[in-house]
């Protein structure tokens, strides 16, 4: 099977709302009056950012699931995306699980393939995807005011536990392994806080490491209470600081973390009724740089951290290389 | 140095016309009135698409080329790119000449890198590049008209040439080295073509393929002087038939292809000149499905080719494998 058959067989589909879709050089958008476009782009490379068995289907899910939770992080509307796919040989398996799995994420978020392009080489995902915002209304990292409540969605620390155990040989819990496998982007949560939030982002390299982007672009500080961040229902059954240090220092989250006004308090609630997405309030934005962490009636100064980093810390990951 | 470090090092320029450039989840884009946007990813893959002892500099420059190309071939003005680059370790000296020529090109054509993703893996490069069209002004592959005279710009040949020489072992003449290495995406003639041509796209599979897409996607044939094909200068050296199959069938030309009506002959020529950019005129579009070409006033029937095909070709390029 040639690359012309491959593309119109497992990526291509019909009613596309895009001015032209799949098939010339280009695709064409339109973009709705009165709204800018946000545009991410995120590269899964295997061994790297998931193990190298891991079923094609899921491998489809995450590879738009990371670049939506990106869109859902600035507020926008997802739109359309393009899959840059290379892999070492055409499997029509591999294909068939791995279109199944982007395309579920794509249909329950609204968004639609608008192009891309397949080669041959080890086998890597990059996906470039865009949505809408109205104009000016990004939710940016570089707005948190001293005063504002943290904020997180759903449970963190869940993925990097499953990680942990995947590297030993051993089988996560099912929660966990939803959480490394299928991360649900926040997608009506982060629209909705488009006038509520001051500051945003997702949580993908650790909530410490991501924190620090926000706290940094926004030069202000942090009062985190350790003990309302809300971990995934397994790691109640691991000693509390080891279940901590998988929600505070683990990858591969994918919740919001945000900052609002006190005074918006009721409203972020009335919201996260609204989009079904729970959040916790786990700390305050300060004027003073650097993170204190109060746990059961202590206060802990955090280190600063520079978040997850590719070069220095992603070989880890890599199964057996433990 | 970390990932961070490195793209601000090597990656964050001052000034970007962007509503919000690189550094949060996504980057935005206002998209003038009237205007809408043309979208396309290519992907590079080290031993694939270039040779493993290619020169970072031009690893750059053509990574963007191929993209903005792209953007050429549907009459779109170049604006903005994302740049996913996947490298086995950060190199600052690969880091330095990687982003000193796609720069150099991006100077160039007026596109502006508006975000990005640096991993560790095996080296490859994908960039999404996006341009602005006038609404529904896009130069399809599908509009071709039966009597059309069919151009192509500046000269075919040169690159299939240079990797044909490179592969055994043998320095390739300048010319075609410069076509393989720096191919200069045709900007201002495709912009200037919006209201003249009537399909178009850009050469990268060689002419014979790509000519194909436009006649399969506008349902049309097609006649082919093959004495008028511009070949690159120094294939005049060859044998006539060696020099026209890398014309024909070679890729990485990166030329213009486009079939505009008859009596819009004189406009094209003053619009080449005005972008000074060669054309030349080769065949004619036919109702007929099939290539038929004239060479020295014999007639062959071309075969139906379906491109360069990454699964069943791209093997052939890599170095010391033929």
């Amino acid at each position: 099977m040639d690359e012309f058959s491959l593309i119109s067989r497992y990526f291509r589909r019909s009613g596309s709302s895009a001015a032209l879709g799949i098939g010339d050089d280009c695709g064409i958008v339109s973009v709705s009056p009165g709204t800018q476009l946000a545009v991410t782009t995120d590269t899964l490379v295997s061994g790297v950012h998931f193990f190298e068995n891991t079923d094609a289907e899921l491998i489809g899910w995450k590879s738009l699931a990371v670049n939506v939770s990106d869109l859902a992080a600035m507020g926008a509307a997802p739109r359309y995306f393009t899959l840059a796919l290379t892999l070492p040989s055409p499997s029509e398996s591999f294909l068939e699980a791995f279109s199944r799995g982007m395309f579920a994420l794509a249909d329950q978020c609204g968004i639609e393939i608008l192009g891309g392009d397949t080669t041959s080489g080890p086998l890597s995902i990059t996906i470039t995807a865009m949505g809408e915002l109205p104009r000016g209304k990004g939710i940016l990292r570089s707005k948190a005011a001293a005063g504002d409540d943290i904020w997180v969605s759903g449970d963190l620390g869940g993925a990097a536990h499953a990680v942990g155990l995947i590297r030993r040989g051993l089988e996560p819990p099912a929660d966990c392994l939803e959480k490394l496998h299928r991360p649900q982007p926040r997608v009506a949560l982060g629209l909705l806080l488009t006038d509520t939030a001051n500051s945003m982002l997702d949580v993908s390299d650790g909530l410490l490491a991501d924190l620090g982007h926000i706290l940094e672009a926004s030069g202000k500080g942090a009062q985190l209470e350790l003990d309302a961040i809300p971990l995934t229902g397994s790691l109640g059954r691991l000693d509390r600081n080891e279940a901590l240090l998988c929600a505070l220092t683990g990858g591969d989250d994918y919740e919001l973390c945000f900052s609002a006004p006190r005074k918006k308090r009721e409203q972020v609630k009335k919201i996260a009724d609204l989009a079904q997405t729970p959040v916790s309030r786990i700390g305050t934005i300060t004027g003073e740089p650097g993170i204190e962490a109060n746990l059961n009636g202590q206060s802990y100064r955090l280190p600063a951290r520079r978040g997850y980093n590719h070069f220095e810390e992603a070989w880890s990951l890599r199964p057996g290389t433990q």
